[in-house]
């Protein structure tokens, strides 16, 4: 150890973070001044990370759940050796740095996931713990502890404010992740000021009513007494644990320090020089003295952990050589060998089958035929498990108190089992997808969005997808979901039509190593498509034709655009327009989105510019416009919807072949 | 009373529960078998409320927050006398009935709110009984508890799984609701199966850390223990209370009682008669015997408790005749006298001042000229009070503890906040409005889409509502927020210009008595736009020509079709392009849902058909282009954003006078 203080290294912190929001006369000076000390305890005396390999396997997890003080982790990821300069930090929320407003996982090195909007950094925690549990059971192997980490958690009141954290939170009292160390900057400041306005839970209460082990309050800026409360957290044999941090907010700034304003704006220079002047910091803005760079330096400590870790796994190679081939591909995230093949088969299956079935129902089966395969596959439900139909055969589940299981019963906490996904496929080793109904993707809205936004394997399940749903009424009918979701940027949206779609689409989900799907099914029955042919690279494509015009390609007269349930529809309207001498072509559009990444050339070919389009689909109207270049209509659902049954619900909107019939004439004429 | 056991109303409920969901086939007989013996204890002994008089303002409210028991609410309100015959409940789940599958508020007599997703009934329960508080402290005087009435919930282990549960729970701590009385149906049951594998949760120790009174567990079956708790919780001086209710899902059922299976499907015919034989309940379907009819029939009660509120209210207006007329204005919903003369007033001073600044700081200027005239105006903020500019000069906080406040710190809880205020809704005497940033309607969105469905006049404010926000970067810039709002059915979705357009937008939401609006402001300055002319009645129509093609309507070229921030943008574009000789058109279009209420005629005056449109907004592109009848593009935001200044994102993006004139000119080629 060097000669400088755990204060002074704090102290780092507070000018790094001071300065470079001054700099960028944007930011939020204020928690990472207050969690400084937390923060050298934590990194420097627990913390197992290699600055040189962020993405080392055996590394713990760190997570800023109260992002806006992107600043701590970006001064700790600069001191402790990161490849993140003084200039990156000098850059601090400027175009295409390293350094933006909040933590974005790839564009920073070391940092975990993207935070920012409250309460979801702890959930990825959550998903990050239970990964850790499920993998060490699978790969781990008497003396080879190969999967072993601990994940740490800052956050805030306004974490602790969010529904989320309580979803999330008692779910890891029941998964029992003892693992899993959040630690709360308790500086009873939010940003409408003293939080005893409006926030004054009893928190360790709280906590312990959902089986965490909680510590404290310990005082934040006691460097040794957060150690030990660390070291403490890290014995807990079967409980997660919550250390309460009594801190300052803005510590150090003399004037400023324990009020809302030193949260979210710049110092200002007159304060910024005062501060220094307080806390014994004599250096220039962006100065970081040797011997302080020094002691901060993890780089020689984390080549020798991450070295004791890999000379553990060659040994665990040559005792369990396919087990470490396993687990190295599937921290991959490469797909098991003979997994086309696996798909090939289930596609020749459910055309061979050709069974009506409700895509719900479709989806199990492609599970079924899909999961075995595929270890990685580590599904789920919001309590709705026998409707969503997410379980496979035989698959087991957690509840069971087993970490080797493969589907997880997650309550009815949407939001919380959306971001605990995203920090399962954060973690790596796993693809996991969960369901709900349709409309109550609207409580997980927020993390759907990240998990674009990180560009991340999730599989969102989502069933009962319309008017079609029935009596449930117009609370459980979608009727803008559909289009919502198709609007996240990233967001693969698809609405398969029959068994074979529904495949397609799974296969497409699953396979995608860039971003997120929504899969949307149907509670009711829909018919095997009599399509001119079953072309699943065609399907894949996001949309194609269906059934070509009677009379061939060059012959339509209009085009029934449709999707998932309405596909069915637009094929017995296509016959009857027929007997009308009018020639139509059916296109199915699963996935919009992929269908607009195809060259013009595809999409020409499927939707002849030009060609009037009657586009059909049980969801508000507004987005089918862009696809029509002639004359054009819309068949859908411009209002709620109504509890009733099915089949009087599709009479009732029109969803019926002489509408559509009607419809497709009047473009006609 | 009669002779009549309390266990036999309570059988009462169960057969009709258990014959209407076999009749439809379809629904939830599990909850209302399990609660019937709670049900009479609060409804035949305890809720004060009148049936022939659903909307007496003297009423207790009764919330089924667990609403897929809808049967429950149906049963009591046929059976104790409100216009809901027994005709009505064979007609249970079908088109048009009163007696849809979830509970709806304007559908059904008695029915509060709409209820079905999970742990919003709670949120609105707590809305209403804040409304109840605050309204209570302005009108009631010694004397004259004009305002006075409990609030009860029922709820299950689904709606305290759910987040919100958490956000509203710790508010209603905060604020003391000593009136609001929750009922727990602890049934150890949801769809999954026993709740012990994912909830586990100390539902006593969570709730007294919120700092509520805990009453139970109580045998949720033993109708004098339910009379007592009840009894008891009524006496609570200053916290809320909830009552742990231990049933068994389904009671009374020998063969499915106590397991999923009976949460939501029919009994069919064998376990029907099984039931009945173990019940002792020996009529046919929908058959009540007339004395069990008159055990529960409550006119004459509720008469006699509506008519002594009468009296006292008639006395009320005597002593007090301003406030009995102000109170009933205000329950009525109706504005005050010279309404119009104050939004006029602001109109006139904006147009005068030409103001360039953030429609964020243009909101609050409009809320200070319009909230001291509109005294039901109850504002708040999800913590962001001084970033979203909800308050006004000299209101009132109700962090103060004091219930004359008119703006509340919500903390950070969105969804909480916005279920709250569809509660203050329902309940009436206010308008409430509360703000976040506009990335974060995503974690509110079903409860803004539930204000939607329920026709209530909310009004959510949005702000930092683009890349325009800067550097805090891709979480917190909305890119398809506002597109994704204007999805919901009856979400009227403003997002203004400048100064001008800002009180228009205001008045608008504020007039709107069938549906919710939400204002969309920029964080960041916008010019005051260099109009035609300043007429408020067309900028109301939603869309409007703001600048007409400087050689006259009949020459436009091109229309450039622009909302909120971007409207300046096009406006400077369009003086470029007349320097090329190009003639454009500038279409404001603040609120794209009312323009297209509008007649054909007004539309047509505004966009002209085959005239070329450059639509201009920095958001998801997809929306805009069901408004082209001839060539057209879209200057959009079909990505995240960025961390990095404004400006310098602007340009990154493409919103520069040089893009627009571009895009413009190709449009003519």
């Amino acid at each position: 150890m060097s000669h400088v203080s755990a204060q002074t290294m704090a102290n780092a912190i507070r000018a790094l973070a001071m300065d470079a929001v001054q700099k960028a006369k944007s930011g939020h000076p204020g928690m990472p001044m207050g969690m400084a000390d937390i923060a050298v305890a934590l990194w420097s005396r627990h913390l197992r990370f290699n600055p040189q390999d962020p993405r080392w396997v055996g590394r713990d997890r760190f997570i800023l759940s109260n992002g806006h003080g992107s600043m701590l982790q970006y001064a700790l990821l600069h001191l402790t050796g990161y490849d993140l300069t003084i200039d990156d930090l000098k850059a601090f929320r400027q175009l295409g740095s390293k350094t933006p407003g909040h933590p974005e996982v790839d564009v920073t090195p070391g940092v975990e996931t993207t935070t920012g909007p409250l309460g979801q950094g702890i959930a990825n925690g959550v998903g990050m713990a239970l990964a850790e549990k499920m993998l060490a059971k699978e790969f781990n192997r008497e003396g080879f502890p190969v999967i072993d980490n601990h994940t740490y958690v800052f956050l805030g009141d306004g974490c602790l404010m969010e529904g989320i954290s309580h979803e999330v939170c008692s779910l890891a009292g029941v998964w029992g992740l003892n693992k899993l160390v959040a630690i709360y900057d308790d500086n009873g400041i939010s940003i409408d000021g003293d939080v005893r306005g409006w926030f004054r839970d009893d928190t360790r209460g709280r906590f312990e009513a959902y089986g965490w082990n909680v510590i404290g309050p310990v005082d934040g800026h006691d460097i040794d007494a957060m150690d030990r409360a660390i070291a403490e957290a890290k014995r807990s044999a079967d409980k997660p644990t919550l250390i309460i941090a009594k801190t300052t907010i803005g510590k150090g700034a003399p004037n400023r320090q324990g009020t809302a304003k030193v949260h979210g704006e710049a110092l200002g220079n007159d304060e910024i020089a005062a501060t220094r002047e307080a806390i014994g910091w004599p250096y220039a803005p962006f100065e970081i003295p040797a011997e302080v760079y020094a002691a901060w330096d993890h780089k020689e400590e984390g080549a020798k952990i991450e070295g004791e870790w890999n000379a553990m796994f060659a040994e665990y190679e040559k005792a369990y050589p396919e087990l470490a081939a396993e687990l190295k591909r599937r921290l991959a995230g490469d797909l098991p060998e003979g997994w086309s093949d696996v798909v090939m088969d289930a596609l020749c299956a459910a055309e061979e089958a050709q069974e009506t079935m409700a895509t719900r129902k479709a989806s199990q089966k492609a599970l079924n035929a899909l999961a075995p395969a595929l270890p990685e596959l580590l599904g789920g439900s919001a309590d709705l498990t026998g409707s969503n139909l997410t379980n496979w055969s035989g698959v087991k589940s957690l509840n069971s108190g087993e970490f080797d299981a493969r589907h997880i019963s997650y309550g009815v906490r949407e939001f919380g089992m959306s971001a605990v996904m995203n920090g399962i496929a954060l973690y790596g080793g796993f693809i996991p997808y969960a369901a709900t109904f349709l409309t109550f993707s609207d409580y997980s809205r927020n993390a759907l969005r990240m998990s674009a936004l990180m560009k991340q394997r999730v599989i969102n399940v989502f069933t009962h997808d319309s008017i079609g749903l029935g009596e449930d009424g117009p609370t459980h009918q979608s009727v803008e979901h559909v289009p919502s979701l198709r609007l996240i940027p990233e967001m693969d949206v698809w609405r398969p039509a029959d068994t074979v779609e529904t495949i397609v689409a799974w296969a497409s989900a699953i396979e995608r190593r860039d971003g997120p799907s929504s899969l949307i099914f149907t509670r009711q029955n829909v018919p095997f498509l009599d399509r001119d042919e079953v072309d699943a690279d065609a399907m894949a494509k996001g949309g194609y034709v269906a059934a070509e015009a009677p009379a061939g390609a060059g012959e339509a007269d209009v085009i029934l655009l449709a999707t998932g349930s309405e596909v069915g529809l637009a094929m017995k309207a296509r016959a009857e327009l027929a007997a009308l001498n009018v020639q139509a072509r059916v296109v199915s559009m699963p996935c919009t989105s992929i269908f607009d990444r195809q060259d013009a050339e595809w999409r020409a070919s499927v939707l002849t510019p030009g060609t009037p389009i009657l586009a059909i689909e049980a969801s508000k109207t507004d987005l089918w416009w862009k696809y029509m270049s002639g004359k054009g209509d819309v068949l859908g659902v411009d209002r709620f919807g109504e509890s009733a049954p099915a089949d009087v619900l599709w009479q009732r909107f029109g969803f019926t072949v002489e509408n559509v019939v009607a419809k497709a004439t009047a473009l006609l004429k």
